[in-house]
C-alpha cells in the first residue's frame, strides 16, 4: 500500500515515485556522473550515442530500484552505485538494439539514434554499454551479482529472440506472452532489485523477497505499457497511442481481443496484425473492439495482479522509508493507466 | 622458431598448428560440448544460428590458444574450458554484429546468417551469446579473469564504432589503424591468453608474457588477413580476394599505396574506396599499384614485426610443449600468406 496522503479537500494525491526520488537524489548524483564518465569515448560517436539516449527523459526507474534495495538493507559502499549505472546501461543497450529490431523511428517523442547514426552505430554503441556495464560489475566484485546480472542479460535477449519468432502470432497464448515480457522486461526489474540486498549482504528470503518485487513490478510495469498504447482506461488517447498496432505488435489487448471475438473480428484482426492494414480507421475500430470486449480493462486488471503479488512479497519486510518508497512505485505504474 | 621438422628430402614441413590442435584435443571436445549447450535455447532461431556459425569451419583459433596457455602453467580444473568457450562466444556474437554492421552477404564461403535469418535475429542471438559467455566466465569464478574479458569486449566494440567513423577515410594513418586492428582483433586474441595463465594462479610477469603473445600475434593475423584480401605475395587469388575492397574498407595495404601514390594514383583511391568505383577491373589495378609500391609485401613484414614481438613475448618461459605450440601459431599464421 503506497503512502496515500489525504488532502484538506478530501482527495487523494496521485501516486508518484517522489519518495523514491528524494531517497535516492544524492546516490542518482553519482549515477548520472558514472553514466558520464563509463560512457566517454575518445570516438565521438560512443558519448554522441550514450548521451542522446540517457538524456532522452527516461525515469531511471531501474536504477532507482537497485539504489533504494541496497539502502533498505544498510548497505554501506559504492557498489550500489556501479551496480545501478550497470542496470541502467544494460537497459540502454537494450533500447539501442530493440529500436534498430524493431525499425523504430521515434522513442519517447525523440527520433532514435538509429534514424541519426544509423543501425550499425547502433547496434556496436549498444555492444560497448553492455561491455562497460559487466566491466562495472566486475568491479564492485560480487560474484552473486555479477551472477544475477550476466543471466538476465541472456535471458533478455533471449526473450526478444522468442518475440522474434513468434511476432505477429494472433495464436499466442497468453502464457506464452507473459513468458516473453518476463524475459524482456521483467527479468532487468528482478535484477535490478535483487542485486541491492545482495551486496548488501542481507538473507536469502529478503533477496527472494526484492526479487520477486521486481519481477512482479516489471509484469505489471509491462501490461500497463500495453494498455496504454491503445489508450488505457481514459478515451483519450496519449499522443503514442497506437505505436504497438502500427508495428503489428502482439500484446495482450490483441491477443485477448483476438481470442473474444467473432470469426469477423479475426479476419479483422489478421488484416491488421499480420498484413499490416493498421491506418487511423483500424486503429479507432480495433480501440473499438477492445473496449466492447473488455480487453485493455482486463489487461490493467491483470497488471494490477502482478501489482499486488509485488506488495505481497515486500509484506515480511520491515518498515522502511525505502520499502514504503518501493511500494508506491506499483501504485504509480498502474495509475499511469488510469 | 617454431618447431621446423627437417624432412630426409631436405624440404621443411610447412608451419601448422598441429601441436596445438593435438595438445588441445581432448580440452577442445569439452568446449565443443559445452558450445553446443550453451548455444541451446527452446527458442529454436537460437541454436539455429548459433551452430550456423560455430558449424561453419573456423578454426577455432581463440579458445585453444586459452586452453593452451591454461596447460602450460600446470592448471587442474575445469575453469579453462568454460573461459575458452566464452571467448569462442564473444567472438561469434562480434562476427554475428559485425555482419549486420558491415552488410556481408558471405563469410567463409556460406551465407551470412543475416542473410538466411535476418539482422534481426542477428543482433538479438548475438546478444544472447554475449550474455552467455559472461555466465560462464561468472560461473569460473575469477573476477580478474572476468575483468580482462569485460574489457576486451568494450575494447572490441569501442574499436568497431571507431572503425565505423573512420570508414572509408583514406587520410587515416597507420597508427590510427594499428589502433583499431589492435582493439577490435587483437584484444580478443590477447584476453584469451592470458585468462590462461590467471586461473592457472600464474605469476604477473608470466600473465604479461601471454597478454603480450596474444597482443601482437593477434595485430599480425589481422594484418596478414589484410593482405591476404588482396592476394597475399602470391599472384594467384583466392576465393575472397577483394571482399575489403569492394566493400570500400581501408586496410593497411591501401592506407600504404595511398601514401605513396602519385596524385593520379589517389584519385583512384578515392574513386575506388570512398565512391565504391570497385569491380574487378579495378580490383586489378588496386593490385597492380599495391605490387608496385610494395604495400602488400610491406603489410606482410609489418606482421612478421609484429609476430617477432610475439615471439620474444614467450622467450623468458621454460620449454613446454604448450610454448612450442603458441610459437607455432605464429609461424603458421604468418605462413597463410607465402
Amino acid at each position: 500500500m503506497g503512502v496515500v496522503v489525504s488532502l484538506g479537500d478530501g482527495k487523494r494525491e496521485a501516486p508518484s515515485i517522489k519518495a523514491l526520488l528524494d531517497l535516492t537524489a544524492a546516490d542518482m548524483g553519482r549515477v548520472n556522473e558514472l553514466i558520464l564518465s563509463k560512457a566517454g569515448s575518445d570516438v565521438e560517436m560512443i558519448p554522441e550515442i550514450a548521451n542522446h539516449l540517457i538524456s532522452s527523459g527516461g525515469k531511471r526507474l531501474r536504477p532507482m530500484l537497485t539504489l533504494a534495495a541496497a539502502q533498505m538493507f544498510g548497505y554501506r559502499g559504492d557498489g550500489h552505485v556501479k551496480l545501478a549505472t550497470s542496470v541502467e546501461f544494460m537497459h540502454t543497450a537494450t533500447l539501442l538494439h530493440d529500436d534498430v529490431v524493431d525499425e523504430s523511428d521515434l522513442r519517447r517523442g525523440k527520433k532514435t539514434a538509429r534514424i541519426i547514426w544509423g543501425n550499425q552505430a547502433s547496434v556496436l554503441v549498444g555492444d560497448f554499454l553492455l561491455g562497460q556495464a559487466f566491466r562495472m560489475m566486475v568491479d564492485v566484485g560480487s560474484l552473486e551479482a555479477l551472477d544475477i546480472l550476466a543471466t538476465a542479460a541472456s535471458v533478455i535477449a533471449e526473450g526478444e529472440v522468442w518475440q522474434l519468432a513468434a511476432a505477429k502470432n494472433l495464436e499466442t497464448t497468453e502464457d506464452d506472452y507473459l513468458s516473453v515480457i518476463k524475459a524482456k522486461t521483467a527479468a532487468l526489474f528482478s535484477a535490478a532489485a535483487e542485486v541491492g540486498p545482495v551486496i548488501a549482504g542481507a538473507s536469502k528470503a529478503d533477496r527472494g523477497a526484492l526479487r520477486s518485487y521486481g519481477v512482479n513490478l516489471g509484469l505489471a510495469f509491462q501490461l500497463i505499457d500495453d494498455a496504454l498504447d491503445y489508450g488505457g482506461s481514459s478515451k483519450d488517447l496519449g499522443k503514442n497511442t497506437g505505436d504497438d498496432f502500427r508495428e503489428g505488435k502482439v500484446t495482450l489487448p490483441v491477443l485477448l481481443a483476438y481470442r473474444r471475438g467473432s470469426a469477423e473480428d479475426r479476419e479483422f484482426w489478421k488484416r491488421a496484425i499480420e498484413q499490416g492494414q493498421s491506418g487511423d480507421a483500424e486503429l479507432e475500430k480495433a480501440i473499438g473492439l477492445m473496449t466492447r470486449c473488455g480487453s485493455i480493462a482486463d489487461t490493467i486488471s491483470r497488471a494490477r495482479h502482478f501489482g499486488d503479488i509485488a506488495r505481497d512479497a515486500l509484506a515480511p519486510l520491515k518498515a522502511t522509508p525505502q520499502k514504503h518508497a518501493l511500494l508506491d512505485v506499483i501504485d504509480f505504474c498502474i495509475s499511469r493507466v488510469v
